[in-house]
């Protein structure tokens, strides 16, 4: 923990993987007080920093869903924060908040501004505001709910499984009654799909059987693909796809990082197998929010959904490499940034 | 003509281009009487016979929405025909029917079979019960109208605009409302769609500045994406998306003949552009064949929708050739290979 407030700023656009140390750079600005509040602000000291996928892309100069994040500027990132001053009149001292406050010790927001910021309560696992019931989990639960609709009995496969939204979907798929085939990037992780959160099996793509086992697995073809890979899975999907199969397309984190994409050989197959192939981004959904949380929440605490963090120590100065090893899959369920140990949070 | 039935059989599967005299072959059969029917089956002699660009994926061993054609098995295709003899209550000698009788002069058919026949109005123009009237109005119809959906305002572009379904769906687009954009290979072509079908542009795609042009014509970005033909194109539109666009895959003719298929490097952009690619098959809408056709029939008969055929004369053994040629783009409209001249049918 540094003395000042430590922020991690965009140095250069990567051309493919990140590079630690020359993609972002730090710098130390002063910690916000309640003078440095205009009203209606809180200033805030975040405490847990999400890392997904989609951050890849927020560093490309591309058309996307949000603008890129500009060079010099904080990167983008959600946190759970506890709130250090206020001149708020709906949010006081002590209050913990779920917030788009970046990679950055502290921040100063205004609450007012939908989709900044807003209270969850203490009392819970504080990790599952970024994960279950944060902005992962009601991405698993609109895109398996909203396009996957999965009936009882569907073949449901769902790449990066092992991952925090991953494994939300494919624990989601199981309660509507699906049979749920889970890809992962080791057998431990296959191990823990299966075992601890239910999936009927999983395939560790590292092995070198796996295209084999692949398509025995999918031998009756395939209802609902949730992907989050791209590449070569999407497109063995593709290849066993069920007629009138639902392609929840969530995320391509194998493609993010590389510079030539492989398409789709099988797009075809979306004619012939009249596939639906639909993206979409969690925001598109702001306004059932409300009603995904209640119900996430309640699987959550019934046991029905199951979750792990894998948690990065030692404060923001880890961000960087943390989100490199996003990308080789370092993580089982959600990858959090522990900005400041719960324990040792200032004074107030 | 010949003396006997001529037919054309499937003789082997082509790895990639039909290679005529190899990919098919004839032989002749004896023609049918009323002494070779069974009950409630009918006898006919086909007049035109459809072409289309998904009869090459009937040639392919591979799991799709119809079986391939066996080998040996005479090919299939739709047709018009008239009735010369008759054991079925309903049908009668003389009567001219839509059928799916394939590459034979002469057919035996059970119109008890779903989708086998139906009788047509033998006073209309005859190739309209192949084109508009036909699958491939059809095809335009359901896949414009139930997955492309456009709005009026709404920037709609249309590959393969000049074939026998794309000029259909841009035109369907048009009465809706929408801006159509017609691409086609030939500036006959493009000029057709402009002068002649109202579409709002066209381009070449074999005109050297197609890609900046079609750049700039799509510079407010595409709503309704309808596709015929897959690669590059697809590929080009997919860059092009708007927000929640939808891509209608229709068809893939510029894959249709590689081994080597190039997906789309775009594929990523149906995530951020939250893009519904959907595909689907004629077939599917059997149920509303009838509300469909009565209202393609009505825009034709009031020249809302025009259409144009591309015949091919000389009789069957032509087909072969012409089916080649479709993939080299000979045709504008509907292509259609004239099995026997209605001026010089049999006398019944």
């Amino acid at each position: 923990m540094s003395q000042g407030n430590l922020q991690i700023v965009l140095a250069e656009r990567p051309k493919g993987d990140i590079i630690p140390g020359q993609t972002f750079h730090q710098k130390s600005t002063k910690v916000p007080t309640a003078d440095d509040l205009k009203d209606g602000e809180i200033a805030i000291e975040n405490i847990y920093l999400s890392l997904d996928p989609a951050m890849r892309g927020w560093l490309n100069d591309k058309r996307s869903y949000v603008p890129p994040v500009p060079i010099g500027g904080i990167m983008r990132g959600a946190t759970v924060a506890r709130v250090i001053a206020s001149k708020n009149e709906s949010i006081k001292v002590g209050d913990v908040v779920r917030a788009m406050a970046g990679w950055s010790e502290y921040a100063v927001l205004n609450p007012g501004t939908p989709g900044v910021c807003e209270p969850v309560a203490d009392s819970d696992h504080l990790p599952d505001h970024l994960s279950v019931l944060g902005l992962t989990g009601l991405t698993a639960y609109f895109g398996m709910l909203h396009i996957g609709d999965p009936k009882p009995g569907d073949l449901v496969v769902v790449s990066g499984a092992a991952g925090a939204t991953g494994s939300v979907a494919g624990q989601i798929a199981k309660l509507k009654g699906a049979r749920v085939i889970g890809i992962a990037g080791g057998d431990d992780k296959v191990k823990w799909l299966v075992d601890e959160l239910g999936f009927d099996a999983g395939l560790n793509y590292k092995d070198p059987e796996f295209k084999s086992k692949f398509k025995e697995l999918t031998k009756d073809h395939i209802d609902v693909y949730f992907d989050n890979v791209g590449g070569e899975i999407l497109d063995m999907a593709l290849g066993q796809a069920k007629p009138f199969a639902r392609f929840v397309m969530c995320g391509g984190i194998s493609q993010y990082n590389v510079t030539d994409v492989q398409g789709p050989k099988n797009i075809m197959n979306v004619i012939s197998m009249r596939i639906k192939m639909q993206g979409f981004i969690v925001f598109d959904f702001i306004k059932e929010y409300g009603t995904a949380r209640k119900e996430l929440a309640e699987w959550l605490n019934a046991g029905k959904i199951k979750r792990k963090e894998t948690i990065i120590k030692g404060g923001l100065k880890n961000a960087e490499q943390a989100l490199v090893d996003l990308f080789k899959g370092v993580n089982t369920g959600k990858l959090i940034v522990e900005i400041k140990n719960p324990q040792d949070l200032s004074k107030l």
